[in-house]
């Protein structure tokens, strides 16, 4: 048997847990012809949890599934009923009124109806283009065919067809023992621009960031809430590709407890060790994200120590991940960490100037706030590598933060400013 | 006689005020053989105001300018005797430590030493390379070159020796009659990259935005203070280019009395029309800057109105104006208005999108948070324009802001990747 807790990222993460199913089709919502709709089916209902984007502008599937959870259908009390995900790329169904939330919640009805699922059992996820009514008769279409193709084999396709500007499927799994019981941990996310999560429980917008969280732990829904919510805010909530929050950002957490476990509750062993494998699940699959960012060529790795504290460390390293300036001079390979510690300084984080040290990789560049002498081509190599990492130490406190992002190259002006709506 | 009050922006802007002289002059801190240091002098002690930017860093003229200024050196008392500026180009003395501030220091001393003047009489601002010396041996011998060249008809080389990446000089100037006596004022400015200036008074950092305004009005310091802070928040504290936000950006405000006027005091009419003068100057320069910002090929002005307050409404032009997703379908000329209203969604201003209206130009894009339809080819039109304006109605309130941004283009990647420190 496989080593328990080591993550993989190998293609068809989702259909490894037992009691999961998944199909991803092409039904014409993108332009091309590759797969643009996905379901994920659970074989019991399952105790879910989601955290959704804080855009004020909330896209119609984010709106159903928060008012979907808010009435408890979803895995909020004994009668957990949410048992499926249909997603579809080429359409964010936001910005698209009072039509679209009718679409929404007809997208659900017709996932139910293909599965033989109760009323409000099936979460809505969308991404793609703002602003335009989603097509129906082609989501309709294509949720016919995919509930038809459902398959424990089906996990690499749907990972798939979320896909938009990615270049490559995201996806992770991993097994843990608890207590001797053998429990599967994995999940697929999307996203590759309009990529700046800032999501929060129950509320959220315009998505460009999705992902499902599939396990057949058992665990009560305030249990998985706290769960995601910690692994959220390290790993989806680190990472920026262009500082742009969506209308869409929805991560959705189904267990359904075929495990067998004793069910986990907060404040156990059990708990904080799903706890830590979600979170280690998250932090890979956003990881994934960074590194395809529209139009990366390397991820950068942040690392704000001594801070004030950790909301400073965190204001500070994104002022660094969203500087054009650095990013641009990473793409360039050039050490021009006088960009960085201007986006530092710039970030509201307290900063003492004679106390900042700053490394790339293991090269220190700045002592005390003073340039240290350095070997520049160690530092262009260092910047070469496919991870660059910056660390910055404020010498203030205890505070810290780490935040992934990628560099800024002529392909992301190519992607955003060709795409046409 | 031309008419007062008409604002213009033909070369030489800063030695049409009577009495100041200026040069420019290339002493080798600019790689290419183009001038790098420039000197603007007034024939007689002036009152002097400054702003300066609020990142942590801040370069060591700025602290210089900033500590000359709290001594009341500058125009804080009867004895005013600021009475210069010297501006290089090339090298920012930034991240530079303690022989940094030795050489903001010497460099004033040693303009002092060539104009003649007294001991804390001339303000030092720098930009350029961040965390490299002073080249000092050049910085010396481009002041007393400099010093030589001063004249009446120096201003468009002052202008073009301050630039960096800039690719035209920024001036204006206007005439004003003040109850029958004829006054000037006038301003140069740079600035293209690092471009998103905080500026406070008497506080500040690494510098990309640096502009020196002059007039020949007799006005009290404290009135050139308040004068200076309301005409910069509403111009150069409103343009962005890239978001980041230097380490030297000033300000600097020289108002000789050469004119005669009776000084100038709050609360009289004459006041009032002399800052509303001093705001048109400043937002001349500060949208020429963003209209030269990095790679830009398009203006592009973004009013919010409607806000529940004006900070709110500041808050959302801005998230719009550093909107890379915004800003790159700009460039493409592509409506996608999606990007715009996600921006705003994200900007923490309060938003209720059912209310919201988006206008490209004169086109409505948005009515009531739900698409209208629109001429495409219209809307292309205008965004092909040389100034592209958005205005956002938020429907809330009274709050409003104008903001000005530019377009993001390969080119601003090649400016940014391929220059190397």
């Amino acid at each position: 048997m496989r080593e328990p807790h080591r993550i993989e990222a190998s293609p068809g993460a989702i259909t490894r847990v037992p009691g999961f199913r998944a199909a991803g089709v092409a039904c014409g919502l993108k332009e091309s012809a590759q797969p643009d709709l996905a379901l994920v089916v659970c074989d019991r209902p399952a105790t879910a949890a989601a955290m959704f984007t804080t855009n004020a502008f909330k896209a119609a599937p984010v709106l159903y599934d928060q008012a979907l959870l808010a009435r408890g259908g979803a895995g909020r009390d004994a009668t957990s009923t949410i048992q499926a995900v249909v997603i579809n790329a080429g359409n964010a169904n936001a910005c698209t009124g009072a039509q679209g939330l009718r679409d929404a919640e007809h997208m659900a009805r017709l996932a139910e109806a293909a599965l033989g699922l109760p009323a409000r059992s099936v979460f809505v996820m969308s991404t793609g283009i703002i602003g335009q009514p989603m097509p129906m008769a082609k989501a309709a279409a294509g949720i016919e065919a995919a509930a038809k193709e459902l398959s424990t084999a089906g996990g690499a396709q749907a990972a798939r067809a979320i896909m938009t500007t990615d270049l490559v499927p995201k996806e992770a799994s991993l097994r843990l023992d608890l207590g001797g019981v053998i429990i599967s941990l994995a999940g697929m996310a999307k996203g590759s621009g309009m990529i700046h999560p800032s999501l929060a429980s129950a509320t959220a917008p315009h998505a460009t960031m999705l992902a499902v969280l599939v396990t057949d732990a058992a665990i009560s829904a305030p249990a998985l809430d706290a769960a995601l919510a910690g692994a959220v805010g390290a790993s989806f909530n680190r990472i920026t590709v262009d500082g742009d929050t969506s209308t869409n950002d929805t991560v959705v957490a189904l267990a359904s407890g075929k495990a067998g476990n004793p069910p986990l509750e907060p404040g156990t062993s059990a708990y904080a060790s799903f706890a830590q494998a979600l979170g280690e699940v998250c932090t890979s699959l956003a990881k994934q994200i960074a590194r395809d960012g529209e139009g990366a060529t390397r991820l950068v790795e942040i690392l704000v120590q001594g801070a004030a504290n950790d909301a400073e460390a965190e204001l500070a390293a994104k002022a660094v991940a969203t500087s054009p300036l650095v990013k641009t001079a990473i793409f360039g390979a050039d050490p021009n960490w006088g960009r960085v510690l201007a986006a530092i300084g710039r970030s509201g984080a307290r900063v003492d100037p004679g106390r900042v040290n700053l490394w790339l990789g293991p090269i220190q560049l700045v002592g005390a706030g003073e340039p240290l002498p350095f070997d520049p081509a160690a530092a262009r190599a260092a910047l070469q590598e496919a991870e660059v990492r910056l660390t910055g130490d404020l010498g203030l406190g205890l505070g810290q933060a780490m935040v992934w992002t990628c560099d800024l190259s002529y392909k992301y002006v190519e992607i955003n400013a060709e795409y046409h709506t």
